[in-house]
């Protein structure tokens, strides 16, 4: 019932723009190549006949009237964005294949009940605004507008200005409306399905994450003639840290994730024992409970690491939320789906953020994931089949047919 | 003998260019600043006199000449490139005093018997292009041309183009000429004089030092679904290695120093395990044995710790000389020096590496050196007083009268 290949043939398209030499794609939140990929994606949805609409975060919505339009719609989306060393289906995957569900409904002269909609999330990926999800975070109300526009990259940069300058400063509220149902199709970005050899997922659960920002600060001093037990080496702290986030990580596994994935060294010369070295922690866990344990944890080891050196610290959790279960009737409609379709699948709990999970505070929510090859994602080898891909996207259209025709 | 404020108030005037907010200076080799630093140095001797040269490596020579200019010259040196957040002494307090010895001979209207040099050297801090003292090094036959143009910045830009882009690519061969004796004096950048509150360090050996690079390859993968046991993550072998170099550095102290002062994490995004690090170590010590011993610590700890992650590991060592003694009969002009002026002294081992170091591979060589505070350097902090200043210029201007004039 759906066009696997103009999908995959959409992808690749999109791929094109940010395209890097190892396959992936470069198209940071807000930069001149995610307003290109916006900008087609806004060109399809005209051309499939959708009204496109912007919001104050930059959000965009294209929709498809339903026969009482006055219904709460049905939502697909997810985000365009992505990392610096990127995949060509993190994101873009749920987007266009929202995209194919539009158009294969136009196919079919098909009239849904409600409105259908396929909205694109910015800035999903949090790699050059942190936190992640700020804009669904937004849309969502667990942030404030002042909070959203306000994020800044490590240049000082922020959304705000980084929104007016690629055009994408749209003048409608952010949220505040009522939505029928919120369904997400991803890659899993994970090992699960293909270990197990299950074309879909149905996401009954996401992970809480706590990030971190953390500054040590020692004293820039010179490598040569500054004896071992004079230093304070800024650098040494911060590589404990990183050693003492992967225990933490190790201790609560398998489930625990934990990570430093970014740190800037000052002065970063050679010859220079570092004086300030500013890092990030990003903690995983599906129990709450487990992961506050991690939280103190963390905060015990950095007060003691940074004791041992002589460090001053300045330790920041810059976001928190609880794992999510999703809506029992969406992960139904999902469920049934996939029985239609005859795809085999498996329960699953999702290990990356989504805007799904902030959806899921204003929305009865779910999400469908497929498999990605060897679980790589946030890399540019990232890759999954044109089969799977077609796979999710009819599970999408029966579960959106359920919720927009109840 | 010397004019202490007229020297003063030139390395007041010289850190003017590549001023930093906290009172240091930000002038790396052949920048825009490092060419106004050079041209101002340039009009000075010129108002003093002297004849320039420049060389194919941009080291900078200006001459007073001699009663009988046959003779080899004594050139007294240092650099005037900085750190990125660099002090206004490192470097210049050599390169200035040499320039007061020539102003003080001018007004005391002395003629002496060998010709009198001050040398400027190219790239001594090995922070914009690695490794340190490179052009001293080509002068001394240590490094051929080729090499010394070659050393490109982390941005790819090699020492030749940058030297033909500000106007230093001189067309003078370097080196290949007889020098007489070369002295530098230069701050202590230690604490060792300033604890023991002696004015003067008789520098009679430098210690020896190995630089390495290291790039650890794992695989970038999303920090949230990608389980802690199925993760190669370089920036934990990368945290493991800056651990394992401080206990380096600890295990043969007091004596020994080793420091990672650079790192580069690749995407350095929040949340993706890093895929590539690539770092810095810099190893010193005074004894070559013991240099060796730490060499092969460091060799054995990153095959472990690649081993254990599962790592990739590209590991070179880019720079290596053995410690140095000084010349007997310069550290004795020296020491008779500090013997005339009256200022109290001791004999001193540089832990930092200098021009002299090369210098001393082809002609006879001695430092001087003074306190500076806290014997904090490569810190915009860094500092000495005017009282040093002159007291180390005095003695300077001693030690090349007693060669100048054998
Ligand atoms: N799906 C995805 O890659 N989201 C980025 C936010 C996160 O790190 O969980
Ligand atoms: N004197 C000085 O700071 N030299 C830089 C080269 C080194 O690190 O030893």
């Amino acid at each position: 019932a759906v066009n696997g290949s103009r999908l995959w043939q959409s992808l690749m398209d999109m791929a094109r723009i940010g395209a890097t030499p190892k396959g992936g794609v470069c198209r940071l939140a807000l930069t001149d190549l995610d307003r290109q990929s916006r900008d087609l994606f806004v060109r399809w949805c005209e051309e499939a006949g959708c009204t496109v609409s912007v919001d104050r975060m930059g959000n965009i919505f294209a929709r498809r009237p339903g026969r009482d339009d006055s219904l709460p719609p049905v939502v697909m989306g997810s985000h365009l964005d992505s990392q610096p060393t990127g995949g060509k289906y993190d994101g873009v995957y749920g987007v266009l294949a929202g995209l194919e569900v539009v158009r294969s409904l136009n196919d079919m002269n098909y009239v849904t009940e409600a409105p259908v909609e396929v909205a694109v999330w910015t800035n999903e990926e949090g790699s050059r605004f942190a936190p992640a999800m700020v804009a669904s975070g937004v849309f969502a109300g667990v942030f404030d507008l002042e909070y959203g526009l306000s994020r800044a990259d490590l240049d000082g940069r922020t959304m705000g200005e980084e929104l007016a300058r690629i055009g994408y400063a749209g003048d409608r509220e952010v949220g505040g409306r009522k939505v029928g149902a919120y369904f997400e199709a991803h890659i899993e970005q994970g090992p699960i399905l293909e270990a197990e050899g299950k074309t879909i997922g149905v996401v009954t659960d996401c992970q809480g994450q706590r990030w971190y920002e953390i500054t040590f600060t020692g004293q820039e001093a010179h490598a040569g003639p500054t004896p071992m037990l004079r230093r304070k080496d800024a650098l040494l702290g911060a590589a404990r840290v990183v050693d003492a986030v992967n225990r933490i990580g190790l201790k609560y596994g398998p489930l625990a994730c934990a990570t430093v994935g970014l740190m800037q060294i000052h002065p970063n010369s050679r010859n220079v024992i570092p004086g300030r070295v500013f890092f990030t922690v990003d903690f995983r866990h599906p129990d709450d409970g487990i992961l506050k344990a991690m939280d103190g944890e963390l905060r015990a080891e950095v007060e003691r690491i940074a004791g041992e050196i002589g460090l001053e610290s300045d330790f920041t959790q810059i976001w928190y939320y609880a794992p999510i279960a999703f809506d029992a009737t969406c992960v139904a409609a999902v469920r049934k789906g996939v029985e239609r379709t005859g795809h085999s699948f498996r329960d699953i709990v999702s290990g990356a953020g989504h805007d799904a999970c902030y959806l899921s505070k204003v929305a009865p929510t779910a999400m469908v994931f497929i498999p990605c090859i060897d679980g790589i994602s946030h890399n540019e080898v990232e890759e999954t089949t044109p089969e799977w891909s077609t796979a999710g996207c009819e599970v999408l259209l029966h579960a959106v047919l359920d919720r927009a025709n109840a």
